[in-house]
């Protein structure tokens, strides 16, 4: 009942802002290219009958009324922002499957009791701008209206600015209403769905995480003359947080995930010692105790290390949501969307954080996994079918006429 | 009998361009900022009575005519380029004592018997360009005149568009010419000479340097649901290459160098598994054989680490020179210069590479060094005292005589 042709010529559309050499996205958040994005989805929002507003945060909701217009709308959405190697699915795909489930439903003439909407929430890549999913965690409270603007990018330019400048600075109130269920279509970004060859993931859990920034800071010095043992090499320091935070990952596996993604290092220069590192750690695992005790192991890494070297350490733990479980009856609404469908599925737990985790502090919430080739996602050859593009659709558009109607 | 408060107004002087809140400077290569510093001191050469002219590779000669100004000239001379975070010292010492020695000898009407000429060479630090000491090697022939034009810094731009740019691509031919002898002074930039309480360091001899590049290529793939087992993290190996080369310097000390300088990560985004790492290498040994046995350990080190996280690497030695013996009577001319003016000194191997190591393949060639404050160099804080900075002018205005007047 939905159109997946339709709604796998929007991907290629959208995928032409931004497109990189090799068939991937760079559309980071609140550039150039964001704008022209989200100008994209409003055209087709509007082309679509929907009423368009966007708040302070610069999220945009798209409304299709509902029989009974005071109730509580139910939104789908995600996000259009990308990694710098992003793909052309990640946050799109639950954006566009919302419209393609709105232009379904004015296709079938189909007028819901309660009113519909689709969601572009900004930043939620967290890549620009630290953390992830930061307008949703407004939108849902866990964060205040400054925090959220006040975000700053490497080079010191924050969400407010950017919003201001690309026009997307809404004058709507951000999250301060109520919202009658939450469901938001993702690819998975992970191996699972795949390997045991089912269609669909009914999302149940998230893992919890948290974000690491951390500066070590020795001593500039010249690379020939300053022997070894004089030396306070801040990205020595560095180097060794990587490995212990690849051992803490290894150690608390299969379930946990350890990364450093992102490292500054000054001045940066072959023949001077470092004087400086900023580096961030990301740590996950599905089990808040046990994303604990990876804490508090990082910590005596850090401790430790910046001892042995005579390293200056800040640390600064800048993220932190505990695991998160879905609506018990969202969840369902999924499952009977998959029954109906007549989808393979499988239940699973999501190894990303998603705008679906902060709604779910203030609404019903649910989430509908596609697989992905390999697994892939935040890599340029991230690559899902239209054959799961339009089965995730289906489970999604079921879902949210089981609540919208109920 | 040379001017030292003359001299360290100049040092100050030349240090406004391209100053540094913390003291330092930051000058690079064939950036608007060291044509300013060229300008000033081809100035400054012209006011003393000097000819200059610039070669093809941007370097910079002014000549104080001699009695018979057929002999081939005694060369002083150094560099006015710096690193990210240099000194006011590194380089532009060398330079303004070479000038101080010509506006000394003006002061006395003393005329040399072969002609004194001061050189700037370009690109010294290797920071922006790589190879360190590129143009003084053109000129000694160590390199030919192509490649050093077509070095280009990470942005791409090659030494001979920069050179253009800033007006500094001269016509004069790359050495070719003969040098009756070439003396460099410079900053110690290590800590023996303010340990051992000496004024002057002897250089007799410079240890030899190997570089490198090395790019590990894993995948990119998002931080959360990617399991740490299917992961090729290139940050990791870059990380666990940057503690073997750590160890390879403890092991081959007290008189090894290892260190890694320079690190570039893609995509550089806190949630994503690093695809890509550049980075650098820098070992230094005054003896030929260990440095030898330096270079196969990384080399298995490399290929070890690379093959247990499942990498492609790919590793490049881009530079390397054997350690090198100066020119005995020019050391003897040296010593000889000390021992008049009285200052305390010691023989020194140079932990840094120099222009002085390239001429020293085409021309009879000794060094000054004199101390710096805590041995630090290539760090904003970099410092001397003038009573340092007057005495190793002092000492190359008489190695200078030794050998013009001969
Ligand atoms: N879905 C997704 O890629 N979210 C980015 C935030 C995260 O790293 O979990
Ligand atoms: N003197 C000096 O800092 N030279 C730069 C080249 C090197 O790293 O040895």
């Amino acid at each position: 009942a939905v159109n997946g042709s339709r709604l796998w010529q929007s991907l290629m559309d959208m995928a032409q802002i931004g497109a990189t050499p090799k068939g991937g996205v760079c559309r980071l958040a609140l550039t150039d290219l964001d704008k022209q994005g989200r100008d994209l989805f409003v055209r087709w929002c509007e082309e679509a009958g929907c009423t368009v507003s966007v708040d302070r945060m610069g999220n945009i909701f798209a409304r299709r009324p509902g029989r009974d217009d005071s109730l509580p709308p139910v939104i789908m959405g995600s996000h259009l922002d990308s990694q710098p190697t992003g793909g052309k699915y990640d946050g799109v795909y639950g954006v566009l499957a919302g419209l393609e489930v709105v232009r379904s439903l004015n296709d079938m003439n189909y007028v819901t009791e309660a009113p519909v909407e689709v969601a572009v929430w900004t930043n939620e890549e967290g890549s620009r701008f630290a953390p992830a999913m930061v307008s949703s965690g407004v939108f849902a409270g866990v964060f205040d209206l400054d925090y959220g603007l006040s975000r700053a990018d490497l080079d010191g330019k924050t969400m407010g600015e950017e919003l201001a400048r690309i026009g997307y600075a809404g004058d709507r109130e951000v999250g301060g209403r109520k919202v009658g269920a939450y469901f938001e279509a993702h690819i998975e970004q992970g191996p699972i769905l795949e390997i045991e060859g089912k269609t669909i993931g009914v999302v149940t859990d998230c893992q919890g995480q948290r974000w690491y920034e951390i500066t070590f800071t020795g001593q500039e010095a010249h690379a020939g003359p300053t022997p070894m043992v004089r030396r306070k090499d801040a990205l020595l320091g560095a180097a060794r947080v990587v490995d212990a935070v690849n051992r803490i990952g290894m150690k608390y596996g299969p379930l946990a995930c350890a990364t450093v993604g992102l490292m500054q290092i000054h001045p940066n220069s072959r023949n001077v010692i470092p004087g400086r590192v900023f580096f961030t750690v990301d740590f996950r695992h599905p089990d808040d105790t046990i994303l604990a005790a990876m804490d508090g192991e990082l910590r005596a890494e850090v401790e430790r290390i910046a001892g042995e070297i005579g390293l200056e350490s800040d640390f600064q733990q800048i993220w932190y949501y505990a695991p998160i479980k879905f609506d018990e009856s969202c969840v369902a609404a999924v499952r009977k969307g998959v029954e109906r469908t007549g989808h393979s599925f499988r239940d699973i737990v999501s190894g990303a954080g998603h705008d679906a985790c902060y709604l779910s502090k203030v609404a019903p919430t649910g989430m509908v996994f596609i697989p992905c080739i390999d697994g892939i996602s935040h890599n340029e050859v991230e690559e899902t079918t239209p054959e799961w593009s339009t089965a995730g659709c289906e489970v999604l558009l079921h879902a949210v006429l089981d609540r919208a109607d109920a």
